[in-house]
């Protein structure tokens, strides 16, 4: 059986209607609930980038006013998220599988590996944010422990097992749906 | 006479040609050019925030194809640089003014000022970079030093005898057409 150390599942009795209430919800927006949330009780600062559009042509329909009628989606160099959180610079990325079993490393793009390596090597608090929305688990795991995982192990993605002991639950706090910070503490106060 | 105790003008005599070979390149194209250069020689991870747009509708003229009809440009809610230098969290906005004796700060958006007081209360090195094109003079002043001026005078502008007296030109080197980590480099040894 597998054993959860760090009581990681601890909120996995959390009340059904919690739950249901929220259902349908995007990993994307609970995030970008969470960080409006740290931004507004001054936690933290940490935004969500703007997805990259090419802008070819602008119509200005009236003054002042600027309509884009062509642009293509260009494809990011860098992760969604990043910010600082008590004088450190965060960086992570989110993902979301309907897989009850794995978490496939595909949903990962090379962009992202090479840039969470980069910043990792600046020192950097980096990690994915998983959910399995068919569980509705969301778990942190640190980029330098799927860095290790990935260079010694040829599977092509992250077994839930190993995510369950290796990463740490998520929770949903009041203000927070995906209240990652606590979790950043806990990592912090082990490396004072 | 105004004196410049961080030697900051000794590029002041730089070739003339390196100045006319670059006329017509813009600041941000600068910076761009820079953070390129800091990325490939893993200096350190900055880049530019894309533009928030807002996509109403996109067509499909072809499979794996998209492409943007209807979308707007979007009001940002951060400056447009950040990323992280020596474990260090950077945060930035930069801007270039004709004028050749003061910077207005109407340049400067109530969302950059808050989002500037924001990081620094959490750790950051923030700054703003100002070109002043008529002169060909860039400088790096930080927002802490910003902000004192703001509470302490009633200019809505920044004199640019004061600006080369608390801030410090930024260089353009062989890579780095905007080479300011010299300048934040000097930050960190005094604060050592």
């Amino acid at each position: 059986m597998i054993q959860y150390p760090n009581g990681t599942r601890k909120n996995a009795s959390r009340p059904q209607q919690a739950n249901t209430s929220r259902r349908g919800m995007t990993l994307e927006s609970d995030i970008n609930q969470t960080n409006e949330s740290y931004l507004i009780y001054n936690k933290a600062v940490i935004h969500k980038k703007p997805t990259p559009i090419q802008v070819v042509h602008v119509d200005y329909p009236a003054r002042n006013k600027a309509k884009i009628v062509e642009a293509y989606y260009r494809h990011a160099s860098t992760t969604d998220y990043n910010g600082i959180y008590k004088g450190k610079y965060i960086d992570f990325e989110a993902k979301e599988t309907k897989n009850r079993t794995i978490f496939p490393l595909a949903l990962l793009h090379q962009h992202q590996i090479d840039h969470l390596r980069s910043v990792l090597q600046h020192g950097a608090i980096a990690f994915l944010i998983i959910r399995f929305t068919s569980l509705n688990e969301t778990y942190l795991v640190y980029a330098q422990d799927i860095f290790e995982y990935i260079s010694t192990h040829k599977s092509k993605s992250l077994p839930l097992p190993w995510i369950r002991e290796i990463g740490t639950m998520v929770e949903e706090t009041y203000h927070a749906p995906c209240d990652y910070l606590p979790i950043i503490d806990q990592r912090l106060k082990e490396n004072l």
